[in-house]
């Protein structure tokens, strides 16, 4: 039986590229650079609740790393070091290797080192936890936007809760559209460079990871605003073409989670230095709304406005 | 019901007081001081593995952060910010009342902030992210023994086992040693000052958590030394006077686990230092032995040699 020791050396033990002591000793040891501010954030995944048993391992390791990245990205941060803890019900190596493979993989294309971590034995678990660097002064909060705000969001939300519902024959896609959204599901893309590139920029911003319209009530209490989601503007286009209903389509873009898309805030002025950043970075921007003095509305396609009534995912609601 | 949001809002939102940003947005902000170098690590408490299912709350939320301030005392750090993720069955107000109470106790004594974490639904599992501060160059890692240097330990290891052990029926102590070994099992004193006072004495160190045996074998391994350790000089007594036989006070001091005591090794130059530090800290200090080029052995009180042959606690082995 291979040895919670060997595990880490074997599968965990890295080289490191900006860190002064990494994975051996009672805690990693690293320094930020100067004039930068420090950015923390931890994310927890639990086989069954925030994935399937059955997930191919490395798409596991990878999406285990994006989640945490996707924090970072979400305040404008640059990702720099990572502790990673493990419980597994049994040691599988098969699995480990795997899983350290797309752990490592994400690490290495968003140039973060693995510094440390812990491994019990238990119920399947992953916990990242996640440490950036911001100039001091530029991290980008949820409190910030302001009425006459636009409201923008990265990439094409929805897509992730579709995956999840054909992986669980709830609906069925054609297979184009199946393997993008299963792709979204099992390998998000966490939007680390649209973050850093719209400091500055943005007023506001988080990762609409549990939903964009829960997520958009918590950027506008924490800011103090209102806002409205206009149906016409919401990128539901690559939805249906992916073979769901329009029903099915709006709900999975306004309360699907796990899509690790930026959702933000930002003056008109900025349309088009937005509009440069989305084609320099090949990351499709929308702009979906406004931001007013208060209420959270959706305007339907006669020009209605009625109450945002899609609620976010959430763990114990 | 209460929601994630209310949870974290209501039980987990203290004041902080040397961060910029804390729970609340996708991550926490902060700045480390001149000159220090970040220390971090990380910690998983599983029920049954970690603690059992029954344990007083507030305990648990004590010893939950004080495990990692343990890890940081280890290296000489100052304690400064931690994320605490929870994974929780239920959502138990009671629970979560007395748990916070427990771990903002131990934040507000050792000068914590809570800056950030992550409630998940699963089995009751706890993690804590722990970041501190070292003068760049001043952290004491356990690569660092040379032959020669004085082995050292604090506090009564041995204490945490016997207390689980009472707890467990396995062995009878008398009711002041119980009370004694209870209090070391649940409500750990991490050796924070004394870590730091260890500062350019200590040759290395690390925390004792996995039991003094087999911790010094990964110090020694480390450092590329040997050890031995001197059956004279364990502070046992102690056991003996809580109640426990001579074998099993021997068994709990050199293999048990959950002790969070320091294992350092420090010039003999240093010896008139260490009383003087002992006794300005309140903390116990024992010389129980001294490093050698290499083999790890155990010194019999007839002054015989043997192998060191008890192995500390591993998760997996």
């Amino acid at each position: 039986m291979i040895s919670e020791f060997d595990l880490i050396r074997r599968y965990f033990s890295r080289p490191t590229f900006h860190t002064d002591l990494g994975v051996g000793d009672d805690a990693a040891l690293f320094r930020a650079r100067s004039g930068m501010q420090l950015v923390v954030s931890t994310d927890t995944l639990i086989a069954e609740v925030h994935f399937l048993s059955g997930t191919d391992p490395e798409d596991l390791g990878w999406k285990t790393l994006a989640v945490s990245l996707s924090d970072l990205a979400a305040m404008g941060a640059e990702p720099r070091w990572a502790t990673l803890s493990l419980t597994l019900p049994r040691i599988d190596e098969n699995w480990l290797n795997a899983f350290s493979n797309g752990f490592y993989a994400c690490a290495a294309r968003y140039n973060v080192d693995l510094v440390g971590g812990d491994t019990t034995r238990g119920p399947l678990a992953l916990n990242v936890c996640i440490v950036g660097e911001v100039p001091a002064g530029n991290a980008i909060t949820r409190a910030g936007a302001k009425a006459g705000d636009d409201l923008w969001v990265s990439g094409l939300p929805g897509r992730a809760a579709l995956g999840l519902a054909a992986l669980k024959k709830n609906i069925e896609l054609n297979p184009e559209g199946e393997a993008q959204c299963l792709s979204a599901l099992h390998h998000p893309e966490p939007r680390v460079g649209l973050g850093m590139a719209l400091r500055g920029i943005a007023t506001a911003m988080l990762d609409i990871s549990d939903g964009l319209a829960g997520d958009l009530r918590h950027l506008a209490e924490r800011s103090g605003v209102g806002a409205v989601i206009e149906y016409e503007r919401l990128p539901l286009l690559p939805l249906l073409a992916a073979g769901a209903d329009e029903t099915t389509a709006l709900r999975c873009a306004l309360a699907g989670g796990d899509d690790y898309e930026l959702l933000f805030t930002a003056s008109p002025v900025h349309r088009p230095s937005l509009a440069e950043c989305a084609s320099l970075l090949a990351v499709p921007l929308t702009r979906i709304g406004y931001i007013t003095a208060d209420k959270l509305l959706f305007q339907q396609p006669d020009g209605h406005l009625q109450t945002l009534d899609f609620s976010g995912y959430d763990h114990f609601g």
